[in-house]
């Protein structure tokens, strides 16, 4: 284990408790919509720890906060950390905040112990990535991707209040974001501590995982047109039943997806009129397809929806599928994931590979620098929740795992 | 086709048009609730008719009224028959309706020229087939076939007013309700005329059916419960997702209405939580089966319900099935049907035998007598709606066979 260091895993774990005070709901959990008070109060909280840890602190046109800490020769371009402390509604105190937390916490371990690294190491708080508030999220970091684009400032949130006015009360200029962009130059490599959201490193009884890759998704709204009938009266031969469709569909998704060894999911299903003893006139439900392979990520839309138009034509039904949102997978950069497979053998962690599910601001920022992800086991897979739960030996293995591949990219000629 | 009398088809078209302007609906089509004023006002119209055609007219405890015209020797047990002319909201004119006014001029033409019968003939008006003002149907032929309960007066319409309110308005005594039973041995046999409600006529191109049987039917609710998670982070093997078991089980619904000859129909279906990426963690759907076999319906169910608790089994689901609703088919009297078969062939009619898929007052007065359907072809298959449509010659070829069906009951010893 020669060449490991480790963070001060109380101290990870006090920030990440006192963080979870900030925005408590009354109804459980925490809740800190973007941008609103109990957010910048928590980001007052994450820009006093940067300072705290030495770290030279600066926000960014599109209100990203990042710490810095120069290496060596300034010159270099920074390896990168971060996260988001954003959360959604009622949430866990985990989600997004220990990336920023242990990310902090492994530039202060670095600072603290005078640590010698080539390149600079920048920890970020990003804004906005849950995109709960208006309705679009990663604003931060795709801002500093240079994928932001001014037609989001124009989103309202429940309250009528727009982007654009939610930047200016926090200080931002709506008409600057885009400035956020940073050059390719300037950054070498990305890595995100977070938690798995999942049940799989559980399954495997392990603390850590490296994802190979993000997953991409394909979301489709499909909605089939039958026949309203009585449900007594017409005859099985006669119908036009878009339900039996929609539960051929559904099947049809999930081995797709098993084919493939991606997911697929239905997680919403109507059927109209919406009687006991009504054949229905329409079916319309949503499936999620994910796959950490573009091309076959393509492929699984295809083949799901060549069933659907072959089902729905033996069953005389008209079919209307809408791609709701697509984004392509990310496959995690080779110096990153040879940076994380070397520290979780420092540290004696087992190297668990797994694709991460879940969309990360380590997805946005692929389009500036290789990235990886550093995940850390949750329990039962539950996160959005109050009780989202990893223990303090889990998160700081995370934050370890961070801080050795950091200094390992950092010291990469 | 010696022995056919013919109604007059002109009369019986311009009072289904008639009854059709009570209770016009604004928003197109009739709504006459039951025991509402306009269902009132129509019944007001039917007793008119039926004193015009020369019937002696009685309304009975239950608000039935009944129409009757001796036969050459008083003592003998009725032959019966009727419908309703309460409608659900925006109907079309012509379910109920037809029986109602095709019974009065069977009963019309049989008096004016005269037709000699042994048996007396009774045309019913029964109250509240439809159930949808107080959710509980079948009320007046419920009651004459002693099968009414008290404990529908409690039931209210959308407005609060009860049964039992409703009642006392029409001038009736809610405690009486009970005393409209008939004695099994006044009544020989019942034939009901209705529309098809169904497409099974139109397609063969035949005007005129003969029901063999009423659907029984068996509703189910059947709740699935699994596991709510994440839609990315989730592998499909660590799923125990409810929405695939619901597919499974409606397509095992639909193979067991094909296996066995019935239908079965999948009309509701929710998914809960519900977003476009998470894993139901619940679905719930209800189950629509019908049979006119009172042995193989149950055998539907039994394997139906057999199969969810072995999908539910083998995706760790917990099933849950409610019966929400259960009626045994009825089998029609074997001298109704041929008394049905031989007017047919009388007016040069095909016989076309099918099962009656929706239910009516015959499936109430089974309970008292053999009984049996005559059904008119259904334009497109529509009921229930203002387009509903069954042409002047289907009406009156309907007519026409109810009245010979009549005649030949009334004289057979």
């Amino acid at each position: 284990m020669a060449d490991a260091y480790e963070v001060n895993k109380d101290r990870l774990w006090s920030t990440l408790q006192f963080l979870g005070k900030i925005g408590q709901d009354k109804r459980g959990g925490v809740t800190r919509l973007s941008l609103t008070e109990p957010d910048m109060a928590a980001r007052a909280y994450v820009e006093g720890l940067m300072k705290e840890a030495g770290l030279t602190v600066r926000r960014d046109e599109a209100g990203n906060l990042i710490g810095r800490l120069e290496g060596d020769r300034p010159g270099l371009p920074a390896v990168m950390t971060g996260s988001h402390i954003d959360t959604v509604v009622q949430a866990g105190i985990f989600d997004g905040a220990l990336g920023v937390l242990g990310g902090i916490e492994a530039l202060r371990t670095v600072k603290e112990r005078g640590i010698r690294h080539r390149h600079p190491l920048e920890v970020v708080c990003f804004t906005d990535e849950e995109g709960v508030r208006f309705g679009v999220g990663y604003l931060g970091s795709r801002a500093m991707a240079g994928a932001w684009t001014g037609e989001w400032l124009d989103a309202a949130d429940d309250r009528g209040i727009t982007l654009r006015e939610a930047f200016e009360r926090a200080g931002l200029d709506p008409e600057r974001i885009a400035n956020a962009r940073r050059e390719k130059k300037t950054v070498k490599a990305y890595v995100e501590l977070h938690i798995e959201q999942g049940r799989v490193l559980e399954e495997r009884q392990a603390p850590i995982g490296m994802a190979t890759a993000i997953y991409g998704h394909c979301w489709l709204r499909v909605t089939l047109k039958g026949r309203a009938d009585h449900a007594g009266t017409t005859p099985m031969a006669l119908r036009r039943d878009p339900a039996a469709a929609a539960a051929e569909a559904l099947l049809a998704a999930e081995r797709t997806a098993l084919r493939y060894g991606g997911v697929a999911t239905v997680g919403t299903m109507s059927l109209a009129p919406g009687a006991i003893n009504v054949i229905p006139g329409e079916a319309s439900f949503t499936v999620d397809l994910r796959h950490d392979d573009s091309a076959t990520l393509q492929r699984m839309k295809r083949d799901l929806c060549g069933e659907i138009h072959a089902v729905c034509k033996r069953r005389r039904l008209e079919p209307v599928i809408d791609v709701l949102d697509e984004e392509a997978p990310v496959s995690c950069g080779p110096a990153v994931l040879e940076a994380i497979e070397q520290s979780c053998r420092a540290s004696g962690i087992p190297v668990q590979a797994l694709v991460c599910g879940a969309g990360h601001d380590a997805a946005a920022i692929r389009g500036l620098c290789e990235v990886g992800m550093i995940l850390v086991r949750s329990r039962d897979g539950i996160s959005h929740h109050p009780s989202e739960w990893s223990s303090p030996d889990d998160c700081a293995a995370g934050a370890n795992v961070l801080l050795n591949a950091l200094l390992k990219l950092a010291n990469r000629t």
